[in-house]
């Protein structure tokens, strides 16, 4: 049975350091997001903090717990049926995650801690112990992985295989070079790895710059053929995706899932 | 250490059944390919025979053994260290496979078995028993693998991990829709999968059209970033690829294969 969603994915003006005023920001562009009538709504990596911290005691200063009380106002900005995703700097005790948590309007569905750290992160950051993590909610089986972990084919790969039918990729991308006319690499990568599974992928970057490091800009919706299904719009885009649970089949006599020779792999 | 392999990617008017005149065309092809200074020549899939045979029986007529004589000929064609890789279609007893060989002047280095069959394929072919395969040869470790194994992210990736330097890709790509500007997704699919693992990819296509299915035209060679280094020039696409085996490497704190999370999946 095939399905139709509509996600969203929203840039956000981050301040690094401005825990209060980027809730405040998150809290709006969800309010935005439902208004456009997305049910998946994803927000960028670290959105709670901003990114390019000195040192891990001036990222701790940033630092949240999953239980924050202020997360309720992010919460009660949440329709009913809404389902939202976003980056943010965990605390937990003396230790740094760099996490994405799923909220609806109820209830915080699920909490997942980054796998795969890219760069100084190794300094401030502990690594969660799943790769990427899929919940069941509203909006279908959703899967949740932050940035560089989608850049290893195994994360998307296996959260498809876990029954993903979506997944939301919170990301802080640094600008890297690319030849003129293509898109920016990691986008390649989450299109091939989304036709590869038929998994849409709902990708929240930021964009400007901090401290120096300029961001791609790279928020994009992705669907389940790997095209780019919609780019930001005045700092949103939306896409009505197309959801088939279980289903991979390509041609009556192949299949995504069923052609795969696990037993050679 | 960092070396330098000169690829070359070839198209080739194969015609369908017409083996003997194949044979001819691949051997001009690779005469062409060295003539360029390329010490690795990729042909299509099924180069010997053409591909959209009505059944089994049609396609056995234009079956050879891996041991036909008339290879020979393909192997004098090549200059001392070249290594040249084409798909042909291999009779083995009663069975038929997409089979694909790696030849130099002296030797044949490799055979390897098409592991996922697209389509009407599993009407006509048996499958291989290895996903993918990786050779030792003068351009360096050599992985091989046949147009739909690639589609499988766990193939480059396997072929990757056991050390491949870079990809040879025979493929026949019928032609399927696409937004404007993208490239075809098969490329795209490439493109993510040889950026993941640092893996070049050298991929010859057929173009034209056979039976009323046309093809893709999509030789390309794509380098170990993932960019397209080239595409063809009145029938043949030359790069100059960067083999680094065994450097993943990507900055000081983080290397491709290092940061992968085997535990987790």
């Amino acid at each position: 049975m095939t399905t139709e969603l509509r996600a969203a994915a929203l840039e956000v003006g981050v301040r690094l350091g401005d825990v209060d005023g980027n809730l405040e920001r998150l809290r709006s562009a969800l309010e935005r997001g439902a208004a456009s009538g997305a049910h998946l709504l994803v927000l960028p990596e670290l959105a709670t903090s901003g990114y390019v911290f000195d040192d891990a005691a001036e990222a701790a200063q940033a630092a949240v717990t999953r239980d924050d009380p202020r997360f309720d106002a992010l919460r009660a900005a949440l329709p009913e049926g809404v389902v939202a995703v976003f980056g943010y700097l965990e605390r937990d005790g003396d230790r740094l995650y760099n996490s994405a948590v799923v909220i609806t309007r109820d209830a915080t569905i699920g909490q997942y801690r980054k796998a795969h750290l890219w760069d100084r992160e190794r300094e401030i950051f502990d690594v969660g112990d799943t790769a990427g993590a899929v919940f069941d909610t509203a909006v279908g089986r959703l899967g949740v992985a932050i940035c560089y972990d989608n850049e290893f084919p195994e994360v998307p790969r296996a959260l498809a295989l876990a029954g993903a039918d979506v997944l939301a990729l919170p990301v802080n991308w640094p600008l890297v070079p690319r030849p003129d006319g293509e898109h920016a690499p990691e986008i390649i990568q989450a299109m091939g790895s989304a036709r590869s599974s038929r998994l849409p992928t709902v990708i929240a970057d930021r964009a400007g710059s901090e401290r120096g490091v300029r961001w791609t800009g790279g928020t994009v919706v992705i669907d389940g053929d790997g095209w780019i299904a919609a780019v930001p719009d005045d700092g949103i885009a939306v896409a009505d995706l197309r959801l088939s649970p279980g289903d991979k089949s390509l041609n009556p006599r192949n299949d995504l899932f069923g052609d795969r020779r696990p037993d050679l792999y």
